[in-house]
Protein backbone atom coordinates (compact mmCIF):
# COMPACT_ATOMS: atom_id res chain seq x y z
CA UNK A 1 0.00 0.00 0.00
CA UNK A 2 1.90 2.47 -1.12
CA UNK A 3 1.18 5.84 -1.95
CA UNK A 4 3.79 8.48 -1.93
CA UNK A 5 2.56 11.66 -0.38
CA UNK A 6 4.30 13.67 -3.06
CA UNK A 7 2.75 14.18 -6.48
CA UNK A 8 2.89 11.55 -9.17
CA UNK A 9 5.23 13.50 -11.36
CA UNK A 10 8.05 13.59 -8.90
CA UNK A 11 8.15 10.32 -7.07
CA UNK A 12 11.87 10.00 -6.93
CA UNK A 13 14.44 12.45 -5.76
CA UNK A 14 18.08 12.89 -6.58
CA UNK A 15 19.27 10.89 -3.68
CA UNK A 16 22.73 10.07 -2.40
CA UNK A 17 24.16 6.86 -3.78
CA UNK A 18 23.39 5.04 -0.55
CA UNK A 19 19.74 5.28 -1.50
CA UNK A 20 20.28 3.93 -4.96
CA UNK A 21 18.08 0.85 -5.00
CA UNK A 22 16.04 0.47 -8.16
CA UNK A 23 13.10 2.10 -6.51
CA UNK A 24 15.08 5.18 -5.67
CA UNK A 25 17.33 5.41 -8.69
CA UNK A 26 18.94 8.83 -9.04
CA UNK A 27 17.90 9.04 -12.62
CA UNK A 28 19.22 12.40 -13.76
CA UNK A 29 22.19 11.94 -16.08
CA UNK A 30 25.38 13.86 -16.46
CA UNK A 31 26.04 14.61 -20.15
CA UNK A 32 28.55 11.76 -20.22
CA UNK A 33 26.10 9.31 -18.67
CA UNK A 34 23.42 10.37 -21.09
CA UNK A 35 25.65 9.87 -24.12
CA UNK A 36 26.88 6.50 -22.94
CA UNK A 37 23.43 5.18 -22.14
CA UNK A 38 21.73 6.43 -25.28
CA UNK A 39 24.54 4.96 -27.38
CA UNK A 40 23.52 1.52 -26.13
CA UNK A 41 20.08 1.91 -27.64
CA UNK A 42 20.86 0.96 -31.22
CA UNK A 43 17.29 1.24 -32.44
CA UNK A 44 16.43 4.56 -30.83
CA UNK A 45 17.22 7.98 -32.17
CA UNK A 46 17.34 11.51 -30.84
CA UNK A 47 14.27 13.67 -31.28
CA UNK A 48 15.02 16.91 -33.11
CA UNK A 49 14.46 19.94 -30.93
CA UNK A 50 13.79 18.04 -27.71
CA UNK A 51 15.87 16.23 -25.14
CA UNK A 52 14.10 12.97 -25.91
CA UNK A 53 14.55 9.67 -27.73
CA UNK A 54 12.16 7.85 -30.00
CA UNK A 55 11.68 4.55 -31.76
CA UNK A 56 9.10 3.26 -34.16
CA UNK A 57 8.09 -0.33 -33.58
CA UNK A 58 6.45 -2.19 -36.43
CA UNK A 59 4.59 -5.40 -35.71
CA UNK A 60 2.72 -7.87 -37.86
CA UNK A 61 -0.71 -6.61 -36.96
CA UNK A 62 -2.72 -4.84 -34.29
CA UNK A 63 -2.88 -7.96 -32.15
CA UNK A 64 0.88 -8.05 -31.80
CA UNK A 65 1.16 -4.31 -31.32
CA UNK A 66 -1.49 -4.34 -28.63
CA UNK A 67 0.16 -7.22 -26.82
CA UNK A 68 3.32 -5.11 -26.72
CA UNK A 69 1.46 -2.04 -25.52
CA UNK A 70 -0.42 -3.94 -22.83
CA UNK A 71 2.79 -5.32 -21.41
CA UNK A 72 4.43 -1.93 -21.53
CA UNK A 73 1.45 -0.32 -19.80
CA UNK A 74 2.06 -2.46 -16.73
CA UNK A 75 5.68 -1.37 -16.49
CA UNK A 76 4.80 2.26 -17.12
CA UNK A 77 2.33 2.26 -14.27
CA UNK A 78 4.64 0.27 -12.02
CA UNK A 79 7.59 2.63 -12.32
CA UNK A 80 5.34 5.67 -12.75
CA UNK A 81 6.94 6.58 -16.05
CA UNK A 82 4.57 6.82 -18.98
CA UNK A 83 5.62 6.97 -22.61
CA UNK A 84 4.31 9.34 -25.23
CA UNK A 85 3.14 6.85 -27.79
CA UNK A 86 1.21 6.85 -31.03
CA UNK A 87 -0.38 3.74 -32.45
CA UNK A 88 -2.14 2.91 -35.64
CA UNK A 89 -2.75 -0.74 -36.47
CA UNK A 90 0.67 -2.45 -36.41
CA UNK A 91 2.91 0.52 -35.67
CA UNK A 92 3.78 2.05 -32.31
CA UNK A 93 5.85 5.23 -32.26
CA UNK A 94 7.31 5.87 -28.83
CA UNK A 95 8.93 9.04 -27.46
CA UNK A 96 10.63 8.92 -24.09
CA UNK A 97 11.68 11.81 -21.90
CA UNK A 98 11.48 12.61 -18.21
CA UNK A 99 9.52 15.66 -17.24
CA UNK A 100 11.15 16.03 -13.82
CA UNK A 101 14.67 16.14 -15.15
CA UNK A 102 13.85 17.98 -18.37
CA UNK A 103 15.34 15.34 -20.60
CA UNK A 104 16.42 11.76 -21.06
CA UNK A 105 17.04 10.07 -17.72
CA UNK A 106 17.81 6.63 -16.36
CA UNK A 107 14.09 5.93 -16.27
CA UNK A 108 13.89 6.43 -20.03
CA UNK A 109 16.79 4.08 -20.61
CA UNK A 110 15.14 1.48 -18.43
CA UNK A 111 11.86 1.86 -20.29
CA UNK A 112 13.53 1.80 -23.71
CA UNK A 113 15.44 -1.40 -22.91
CA UNK A 114 12.37 -3.07 -21.54
CA UNK A 115 10.35 -2.13 -24.64
CA UNK A 116 13.14 -3.45 -26.86
CA UNK A 117 12.99 -6.73 -24.94
CA UNK A 118 9.20 -6.97 -25.15
CA UNK A 119 9.17 -6.32 -28.88
CA UNK A 120 12.11 -8.59 -29.67
CA UNK A 121 10.19 -11.53 -28.33
CA UNK A 122 7.09 -10.74 -30.32
CA UNK A 123 9.01 -10.01 -33.50
CA UNK A 124 11.06 -13.16 -33.24
CA UNK A 125 7.82 -15.02 -32.87
CA UNK A 126 6.50 -13.38 -36.00
CA UNK A 127 9.30 -14.74 -38.11
CA UNK A 128 8.18 -18.27 -37.59
CA UNK A 129 5.45 -20.18 -39.24
CA UNK A 130 2.69 -20.93 -36.83
CA UNK A 131 0.21 -22.75 -39.01
CA UNK A 132 -3.27 -22.95 -37.65
CA UNK A 133 -5.12 -25.70 -39.39
CA UNK A 134 -8.31 -27.35 -38.32
CA UNK A 135 -8.97 -30.64 -40.00
CA UNK A 136 -12.48 -31.11 -41.19
CA UNK A 137 -12.39 -33.61 -43.98
CA UNK A 138 -16.07 -33.72 -44.41
CA UNK A 139 -18.56 -31.18 -43.36
CA UNK A 140 -21.29 -32.45 -41.16
CA UNK A 141 -24.68 -31.39 -42.41
CA UNK A 142 -26.11 -28.87 -40.01
CA UNK B 1 -2.73 3.55 -42.28
CA UNK B 2 -0.54 0.61 -43.04
CA UNK B 3 -2.26 -2.69 -43.33
CA UNK B 4 -0.43 -5.91 -43.91
CA UNK B 5 -2.31 -8.23 -46.13
CA UNK B 6 -1.03 -11.36 -44.47
CA UNK B 7 -1.88 -12.67 -41.04
CA UNK B 8 0.51 -14.88 -39.18
CA UNK B 9 -2.19 -16.84 -37.47
CA UNK B 10 -4.62 -17.91 -40.10
CA UNK B 11 -7.90 -18.90 -38.60
CA UNK B 12 -9.33 -20.38 -41.73
CA UNK B 13 -10.63 -23.86 -41.51
CA UNK B 14 -9.98 -26.46 -44.12
CA UNK B 15 -13.40 -26.20 -45.56
CA UNK B 16 -14.81 -25.88 -49.03
CA UNK B 17 -14.19 -22.28 -49.98
CA UNK B 18 -17.87 -21.57 -50.23
CA UNK B 19 -18.20 -22.26 -46.50
CA UNK B 20 -15.33 -20.13 -45.32
CA UNK B 21 -17.19 -17.03 -44.28
CA UNK B 22 -17.19 -16.82 -40.50
CA UNK B 23 -20.89 -16.23 -40.19
CA UNK B 24 -21.87 -19.47 -41.82
CA UNK B 25 -19.10 -21.57 -40.33
CA UNK B 26 -20.33 -25.07 -39.52
CA UNK B 27 -18.09 -25.45 -36.53
CA UNK B 28 -19.70 -28.44 -34.87
CA UNK B 29 -17.52 -31.55 -35.08
CA UNK B 30 -18.40 -35.09 -35.86
CA UNK B 31 -16.83 -37.43 -33.26
CA UNK B 32 -14.10 -38.28 -35.75
CA UNK B 33 -13.32 -34.65 -36.45
CA UNK B 34 -13.23 -33.89 -32.77
CA UNK B 35 -10.80 -36.70 -32.04
CA UNK B 36 -8.52 -35.80 -34.91
CA UNK B 37 -8.41 -32.12 -34.07
CA UNK B 38 -7.93 -32.52 -30.34
CA UNK B 39 -5.14 -35.00 -30.99
CA UNK B 40 -3.19 -32.20 -32.66
CA UNK B 41 -3.18 -30.17 -29.46
CA UNK B 42 -0.28 -31.80 -27.69
CA UNK B 43 -0.38 -29.53 -24.67
CA UNK B 44 -4.10 -29.61 -24.06
CA UNK B 45 -6.00 -32.27 -22.18
CA UNK B 46 -9.59 -33.38 -21.82
CA UNK B 47 -11.58 -32.01 -18.92
CA UNK B 48 -13.06 -34.74 -16.76
CA UNK B 49 -16.84 -34.74 -16.81
CA UNK B 50 -17.20 -32.09 -19.50
CA UNK B 51 -16.87 -31.96 -23.25
CA UNK B 52 -14.06 -29.42 -22.99
CA UNK B 53 -10.29 -29.10 -23.22
CA UNK B 54 -7.91 -27.27 -20.93
CA UNK B 55 -4.32 -26.14 -20.70
CA UNK B 56 -2.33 -24.45 -18.00
CA UNK B 57 0.07 -21.82 -19.26
CA UNK B 58 2.94 -20.80 -17.01
CA UNK B 59 4.82 -17.61 -17.76
CA UNK B 60 7.73 -15.84 -16.16
CA UNK B 61 5.65 -13.29 -14.32
CA UNK B 62 2.39 -11.38 -14.42
CA UNK B 63 3.67 -9.05 -17.11
CA UNK B 64 4.15 -11.91 -19.52
CA UNK B 65 0.90 -13.60 -18.56
CA UNK B 66 -1.02 -10.37 -19.02
CA UNK B 67 0.56 -9.73 -22.40
CA UNK B 68 -0.70 -13.17 -23.43
CA UNK B 69 -4.16 -12.54 -22.03
CA UNK B 70 -4.43 -9.12 -23.67
CA UNK B 71 -3.62 -10.55 -27.05
CA UNK B 72 -6.02 -13.42 -26.56
CA UNK B 73 -8.77 -11.03 -25.50
CA UNK B 74 -8.69 -9.38 -28.93
CA UNK B 75 -9.11 -12.69 -30.71
CA UNK B 76 -11.83 -13.81 -28.32
CA UNK B 77 -13.85 -10.68 -28.98
CA UNK B 78 -13.15 -10.79 -32.70
CA UNK B 79 -14.41 -14.32 -33.22
CA UNK B 80 -16.97 -14.00 -30.42
CA UNK B 81 -15.59 -16.99 -28.59
CA UNK B 82 -14.50 -16.34 -25.05
CA UNK B 83 -12.42 -18.69 -22.95
CA UNK B 84 -13.05 -19.70 -19.38
CA UNK B 85 -9.78 -18.68 -17.82
CA UNK B 86 -8.27 -18.39 -14.39
CA UNK B 87 -5.21 -16.30 -13.68
CA UNK B 88 -3.03 -15.75 -10.69
CA UNK B 89 0.30 -14.03 -11.22
CA UNK B 90 2.19 -16.01 -13.86
CA UNK B 91 -0.27 -18.83 -14.49
CA UNK B 92 -3.25 -18.88 -16.81
CA UNK B 93 -5.52 -21.92 -16.78
CA UNK B 94 -7.74 -22.04 -19.82
CA UNK B 95 -10.81 -24.17 -20.48
CA UNK B 96 -12.36 -24.16 -23.93
CA UNK B 97 -15.76 -25.39 -24.98
CA UNK B 98 -18.51 -24.10 -27.22
CA UNK B 99 -21.85 -23.39 -25.62
CA UNK B 100 -23.78 -23.44 -28.86
CA UNK B 101 -22.65 -26.90 -29.85
CA UNK B 102 -22.46 -28.35 -26.35
CA UNK B 103 -18.81 -29.30 -26.59
CA UNK B 104 -15.47 -28.84 -28.28
CA UNK B 105 -15.89 -27.31 -31.72
CA UNK B 106 -13.74 -25.91 -34.50
CA UNK B 107 -13.79 -22.56 -32.73
CA UNK B 108 -12.12 -24.10 -29.69
CA UNK B 109 -9.44 -25.68 -31.83
CA UNK B 110 -8.80 -22.35 -33.50
CA UNK B 111 -8.59 -20.59 -30.16
CA UNK B 112 -6.35 -23.26 -28.64
CA UNK B 113 -3.91 -23.11 -31.55
CA UNK B 114 -3.81 -19.35 -31.47
CA UNK B 115 -3.14 -19.35 -27.71
CA UNK B 116 -0.39 -21.90 -28.21
CA UNK B 117 1.17 -19.60 -30.78
CA UNK B 118 0.87 -16.52 -28.59
CA UNK B 119 2.45 -18.24 -25.62
CA UNK B 120 5.21 -19.94 -27.61
CA UNK B 121 6.56 -16.56 -28.63
CA UNK B 122 6.49 -15.18 -25.13
CA UNK B 123 8.00 -18.29 -23.58
CA UNK B 124 10.81 -18.42 -26.10
CA UNK B 125 11.52 -14.84 -25.25
CA UNK B 126 11.65 -15.70 -21.57
CA UNK B 127 14.44 -18.16 -22.09
CA UNK B 128 16.77 -15.43 -23.18
CA UNK B 129 18.61 -12.92 -21.14
CA UNK B 130 17.16 -9.51 -21.63
CA UNK B 131 19.49 -7.46 -19.51
CA UNK B 132 18.27 -4.07 -18.48
CA UNK B 133 21.28 -2.17 -17.32
CA UNK B 134 21.60 1.52 -16.88
CA UNK B 135 25.16 2.75 -16.74
CA UNK B 136 25.81 5.28 -14.06
CA UNK B 137 29.45 5.06 -13.28
CA UNK B 138 29.59 8.09 -11.14
CA UNK B 139 26.86 10.07 -9.58
CA UNK B 140 26.92 13.72 -10.35
CA UNK B 141 26.81 15.81 -7.19
CA UNK B 142 23.50 17.56 -7.05
CA UNK C 1 -21.25 -19.67 -19.94
CA UNK C 2 -23.59 -16.82 -19.29
CA UNK C 3 -24.36 -14.65 -22.22
CA UNK C 4 -26.48 -11.58 -22.02
CA UNK C 5 -28.56 -11.12 -25.08
CA UNK C 6 -28.45 -7.36 -25.03
CA UNK C 7 -25.56 -5.14 -25.90
CA UNK C 8 -25.32 -1.61 -24.63
CA UNK C 9 -23.55 -0.28 -27.66
CA UNK C 10 -25.40 -1.45 -30.70
CA UNK C 11 -23.33 -0.86 -33.81
CA UNK C 12 -26.11 -1.48 -36.27
CA UNK C 13 -26.60 1.13 -38.88
CA UNK C 14 -29.98 2.38 -39.90
CA UNK C 15 -29.94 0.52 -43.14
CA UNK C 16 -32.38 -1.71 -44.93
CA UNK C 17 -32.28 -4.99 -43.07
CA UNK C 18 -30.93 -6.75 -46.10
CA UNK C 19 -27.78 -4.65 -45.88
CA UNK C 20 -27.11 -5.10 -42.20
CA UNK C 21 -24.54 -7.86 -42.29
CA UNK C 22 -21.19 -6.39 -41.38
CA UNK C 23 -19.33 -7.93 -44.30
CA UNK C 24 -21.45 -6.28 -46.93
CA UNK C 25 -21.84 -2.98 -45.15
CA UNK C 26 -21.82 -0.10 -47.60
CA UNK C 27 -20.11 2.26 -45.22
CA UNK C 28 -19.02 4.97 -47.61
CA UNK C 29 -20.97 8.18 -47.11
CA UNK C 30 -22.49 10.55 -49.56
CA UNK C 31 -21.52 14.14 -48.71
CA UNK C 32 -24.95 14.67 -47.15
CA UNK C 33 -24.65 11.54 -45.02
CA UNK C 34 -21.19 12.54 -43.92
CA UNK C 35 -22.32 16.01 -42.86
CA UNK C 36 -25.34 14.72 -41.01
CA UNK C 37 -23.45 12.05 -39.15
CA UNK C 38 -20.47 14.15 -38.21
CA UNK C 39 -22.82 16.87 -36.94
CA UNK C 40 -24.06 14.41 -34.33
CA UNK C 41 -20.60 14.11 -32.84
CA UNK C 42 -20.58 17.19 -30.65
CA UNK C 43 -17.16 16.55 -29.16
CA UNK C 44 -15.34 15.69 -32.37
CA UNK C 45 -13.90 18.13 -34.85
CA UNK C 46 -12.69 18.05 -38.41
CA UNK C 47 -9.00 17.51 -39.02
CA UNK C 48 -7.43 20.27 -41.10
CA UNK C 49 -6.19 19.03 -44.44
CA UNK C 50 -7.57 15.51 -44.11
CA UNK C 51 -10.94 13.87 -44.46
CA UNK C 52 -10.86 12.77 -40.84
CA UNK C 53 -12.28 13.61 -37.43
CA UNK C 54 -10.51 13.87 -34.10
CA UNK C 55 -11.20 14.16 -30.39
CA UNK C 56 -8.97 14.55 -27.39
CA UNK C 57 -10.06 12.59 -24.36
CA UNK C 58 -8.75 13.64 -20.97
CA UNK C 59 -9.02 11.25 -18.06
CA UNK C 60 -8.01 11.46 -14.43
CA UNK C 61 -4.89 9.38 -14.78
CA UNK C 62 -3.23 6.68 -16.85
CA UNK C 63 -5.30 3.96 -15.21
CA UNK C 64 -8.51 5.47 -16.48
CA UNK C 65 -7.07 6.25 -19.90
CA UNK C 66 -5.79 2.71 -20.27
CA UNK C 67 -9.11 1.22 -19.24
CA UNK C 68 -10.68 3.25 -22.05
CA UNK C 69 -8.06 2.21 -24.55
CA UNK C 70 -8.30 -1.45 -23.63
CA UNK C 71 -12.01 -1.47 -24.16
CA UNK C 72 -11.67 0.37 -27.43
CA UNK C 73 -9.01 -2.06 -28.62
CA UNK C 74 -11.51 -4.91 -28.46
CA UNK C 75 -14.01 -3.04 -30.62
CA UNK C 76 -11.32 -1.96 -33.05
CA UNK C 77 -10.20 -5.52 -33.59
CA UNK C 78 -13.75 -6.82 -33.72
CA UNK C 79 -14.90 -4.50 -36.48
CA UNK C 80 -11.43 -4.37 -38.06
CA UNK C 81 -11.27 -0.61 -37.80
CA UNK C 82 -8.31 0.74 -35.88
CA UNK C 83 -7.94 4.31 -34.67
CA UNK C 84 -4.91 6.51 -35.01
CA UNK C 85 -4.35 7.38 -31.38
CA UNK C 86 -1.77 9.13 -29.29
CA UNK C 87 -1.54 8.66 -25.54
CA UNK C 88 0.50 10.21 -22.81
CA UNK C 89 -0.52 9.61 -19.23
CA UNK C 90 -4.17 10.74 -18.92
CA UNK C 91 -4.77 12.04 -22.45
CA UNK C 92 -5.80 10.10 -25.54
CA UNK C 93 -5.96 11.94 -28.86
CA UNK C 94 -7.91 9.99 -31.44
CA UNK C 95 -8.10 10.50 -35.20
CA UNK C 96 -10.59 8.50 -37.22
CA UNK C 97 -10.72 7.96 -40.94
CA UNK C 98 -11.32 5.01 -43.22
CA UNK C 99 -8.53 4.03 -45.54
CA UNK C 100 -10.73 2.05 -47.88
CA UNK C 101 -13.09 4.88 -48.58
CA UNK C 102 -10.53 7.68 -48.36
CA UNK C 103 -12.34 9.56 -45.65
CA UNK C 104 -14.85 9.52 -42.82
CA UNK C 105 -17.23 6.60 -43.18
CA UNK C 106 -19.97 4.91 -41.21
CA UNK C 107 -17.31 2.85 -39.45
CA UNK C 108 -15.72 6.02 -38.08
CA UNK C 109 -19.06 7.27 -36.81
CA UNK C 110 -19.66 3.95 -35.12
CA UNK C 111 -16.24 4.00 -33.52
CA UNK C 112 -16.55 7.63 -32.43
CA UNK C 113 -19.91 7.03 -30.78
CA UNK C 114 -18.66 3.94 -29.03
CA UNK C 115 -15.59 5.79 -27.74
CA UNK C 116 -17.82 8.61 -26.51
CA UNK C 117 -19.90 6.05 -24.64
CA UNK C 118 -16.87 4.32 -23.13
CA UNK C 119 -15.35 7.58 -21.93
CA UNK C 120 -18.62 9.04 -20.65
CA UNK C 121 -18.92 6.18 -18.21
CA UNK C 122 -15.39 6.54 -16.94
CA UNK C 123 -15.61 10.30 -16.70
CA UNK C 124 -18.93 10.20 -14.89
CA UNK C 125 -17.31 7.79 -12.49
CA UNK C 126 -14.47 10.22 -11.97
CA UNK C 127 -16.78 12.92 -10.83
CA UNK C 128 -17.82 11.02 -7.77
CA UNK C 129 -16.06 10.57 -4.53
CA UNK C 130 -14.93 7.01 -4.14
CA UNK C 131 -13.15 7.10 -0.83
CA UNK C 132 -10.86 4.21 -0.18
CA UNK C 133 -9.96 4.04 3.45
CA UNK C 134 -8.47 1.15 5.28
CA UNK C 135 -9.03 1.29 9.00
CA UNK C 136 -6.03 0.42 11.08
CA UNK C 137 -6.58 2.02 14.43
CA UNK C 138 -3.50 0.62 15.96
CA UNK C 139 -0.47 -0.73 14.28
CA UNK C 140 0.45 -4.26 15.17
CA UNK C 141 4.11 -4.53 16.12
CA UNK C 142 5.90 -6.39 13.39
CA UNK D 1 3.02 16.01 -20.49
CA UNK D 2 -0.06 16.80 -18.50
CA UNK D 3 -0.16 15.45 -15.01
CA UNK D 4 -3.07 15.83 -12.68
CA UNK D 5 -2.07 16.25 -9.10
CA UNK D 6 -5.13 14.60 -7.66
CA UNK D 7 -6.00 10.95 -7.61
CA UNK D 8 -9.58 9.82 -7.65
CA UNK D 9 -9.03 6.68 -5.68
CA UNK D 10 -6.99 7.54 -2.65
CA UNK D 11 -5.79 4.35 -1.04
CA UNK D 12 -3.97 5.85 1.90
CA UNK D 13 -4.02 3.82 5.04
CA UNK D 14 -4.84 5.37 8.33
CA UNK D 15 -1.38 4.92 9.67
CA UNK D 16 1.07 7.14 11.46
CA UNK D 17 2.78 9.11 8.75
CA UNK D 18 6.12 7.65 9.71
CA UNK D 19 4.90 4.20 8.66
CA UNK D 20 3.61 5.16 5.27
CA UNK D 21 6.60 4.22 3.20
CA UNK D 22 5.95 1.21 1.00
CA UNK D 23 8.81 -0.92 2.18
CA UNK D 24 8.03 -0.83 5.86
CA UNK D 25 4.29 -1.07 5.61
CA UNK D 26 2.93 -3.41 8.27
CA UNK D 27 0.02 -4.64 6.27
CA UNK D 28 -0.77 -7.71 8.35
CA UNK D 29 -3.97 -7.29 10.34
CA UNK D 30 -4.76 -8.06 13.90
CA UNK D 31 -7.98 -10.08 14.14
CA UNK D 32 -9.83 -6.93 15.13
CA UNK D 33 -8.46 -4.96 12.20
CA UNK D 34 -9.32 -7.78 9.83
CA UNK D 35 -12.90 -7.98 11.06
CA UNK D 36 -13.40 -4.23 10.90
CA UNK D 37 -11.96 -3.86 7.43
CA UNK D 38 -13.72 -6.84 5.88
CA UNK D 39 -17.00 -5.63 7.36
CA UNK D 40 -16.70 -2.52 5.20
CA UNK D 41 -16.72 -4.61 2.04
CA UNK D 42 -20.44 -5.12 1.66
CA UNK D 43 -20.21 -7.04 -1.60
CA UNK D 44 -17.41 -9.38 -0.63
CA UNK D 45 -17.74 -12.61 1.32
CA UNK D 46 -15.46 -14.93 3.19
CA UNK D 47 -14.07 -17.92 1.34
CA UNK D 48 -14.88 -21.19 3.07
CA UNK D 49 -11.79 -22.98 4.31
CA UNK D 50 -9.34 -20.19 3.47
CA UNK D 51 -8.38 -16.87 4.98
CA UNK D 52 -9.52 -15.04 1.87
CA UNK D 53 -12.36 -12.93 0.52
CA UNK D 54 -14.15 -13.16 -2.81
CA UNK D 55 -16.60 -11.30 -4.99
CA UNK D 56 -18.24 -12.11 -8.27
CA UNK D 57 -18.53 -9.17 -10.62
CA UNK D 58 -21.06 -9.36 -13.41
CA UNK D 59 -20.81 -6.96 -16.31
CA UNK D 60 -22.85 -6.43 -19.45
CA UNK D 61 -20.47 -8.19 -21.75
CA UNK D 62 -16.85 -9.15 -22.25
CA UNK D 63 -15.92 -5.64 -23.34
CA UNK D 64 -16.94 -4.20 -20.02
CA UNK D 65 -15.42 -7.04 -18.03
CA UNK D 66 -12.14 -6.70 -19.87
CA UNK D 67 -12.06 -2.95 -19.35
CA UNK D 68 -12.38 -3.66 -15.62
CA UNK D 69 -9.69 -6.32 -15.69
CA UNK D 70 -7.29 -4.15 -17.67
CA UNK D 71 -7.58 -1.34 -15.19
CA UNK D 72 -7.17 -3.72 -12.28
CA UNK D 73 -4.10 -5.27 -13.87
CA UNK D 74 -2.28 -1.93 -13.69
CA UNK D 75 -2.99 -1.58 -9.99
CA UNK D 76 -2.06 -5.20 -9.31
CA UNK D 77 1.31 -4.76 -10.97
CA UNK D 78 1.87 -1.39 -9.36
CA UNK D 79 1.34 -2.56 -5.80
CA UNK D 80 2.70 -6.03 -6.58
CA UNK D 81 -0.46 -7.70 -5.37
CA UNK D 82 -2.15 -9.92 -7.90
CA UNK D 83 -5.65 -11.30 -7.57
CA UNK D 84 -6.75 -14.84 -8.19
CA UNK D 85 -9.41 -14.25 -10.79
CA UNK D 86 -11.58 -16.28 -13.09
CA UNK D 87 -13.28 -14.80 -16.11
CA UNK D 88 -15.74 -16.08 -18.62
CA UNK D 89 -17.44 -13.57 -20.88
CA UNK D 90 -19.12 -11.00 -18.63
CA UNK D 91 -18.29 -12.46 -15.21
CA UNK D 92 -15.15 -11.99 -13.16
CA UNK D 93 -14.79 -13.97 -9.93
CA UNK D 94 -12.08 -12.55 -7.72
CA UNK D 95 -10.41 -14.09 -4.68
CA UNK D 96 -8.06 -11.98 -2.60
CA UNK D 97 -5.55 -13.10 -0.02
CA UNK D 98 -1.97 -12.20 0.82
CA UNK D 99 0.56 -14.95 0.55
CA UNK D 100 3.14 -13.23 2.73
CA UNK D 101 0.84 -12.84 5.67
CA UNK D 102 -1.11 -16.03 5.17
CA UNK D 103 -4.45 -14.30 4.95
CA UNK D 104 -6.42 -11.15 4.29
CA UNK D 105 -4.25 -8.08 4.73
CA UNK D 106 -4.45 -4.34 4.17
CA UNK D 107 -3.34 -4.95 0.59
CA UNK D 108 -6.41 -7.06 -0.05
CA UNK D 109 -8.68 -4.41 1.39
CA UNK D 110 -7.06 -1.81 -0.83
CA UNK D 111 -7.44 -4.01 -3.88
CA UNK D 112 -11.05 -4.91 -3.06
CA UNK D 113 -12.04 -1.27 -2.62
CA UNK D 114 -10.32 -0.23 -5.81
CA UNK D 115 -12.05 -3.04 -7.75
CA UNK D 116 -15.38 -1.99 -6.26
CA UNK D 117 -14.71 1.56 -7.47
CA UNK D 118 -13.65 0.45 -10.94
CA UNK D 119 -16.72 -1.74 -11.40
CA UNK D 120 -19.18 0.75 -9.92
CA UNK D 121 -18.33 3.20 -12.66
CA UNK D 122 -18.71 0.66 -15.41
CA UNK D 123 -21.92 -0.75 -14.02
CA UNK D 124 -23.46 2.67 -13.55
CA UNK D 125 -22.58 3.34 -17.14
CA UNK D 126 -24.28 0.14 -18.20
CA UNK D 127 -27.58 1.20 -16.78
CA UNK D 128 -27.94 4.00 -19.25
CA UNK D 129 -29.01 3.91 -22.78
CA UNK D 130 -26.21 4.87 -25.07
CA UNK D 131 -27.79 4.55 -28.47
CA UNK D 132 -25.40 4.32 -31.35
CA UNK D 133 -27.19 5.31 -34.48
CA UNK D 134 -25.68 6.24 -37.77
CA UNK D 135 -28.01 8.09 -40.05
CA UNK D 136 -28.00 6.91 -43.59
CA UNK D 137 -31.25 7.91 -45.10
CA UNK D 138 -30.46 6.63 -48.47
CA UNK D 139 -27.90 4.11 -49.40
CA UNK D 140 -25.41 5.23 -51.96
CA UNK D 141 -25.07 2.70 -54.75
CA UNK D 142 -21.71 1.05 -54.43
Amino acid sequence: MLRLTTTRISPLLLLPSSRRSMSSLPYAFTPEQRAENVAQLKKWKEVAGRDAIMREFMFMDFSEAWSFMSRTSLLAEKIDHHPEWFNVYNTVSVTLTTHDTGGVSAKDIEMAKAMDGFSDGLMRESGEEVPVIVNIDSVKPS
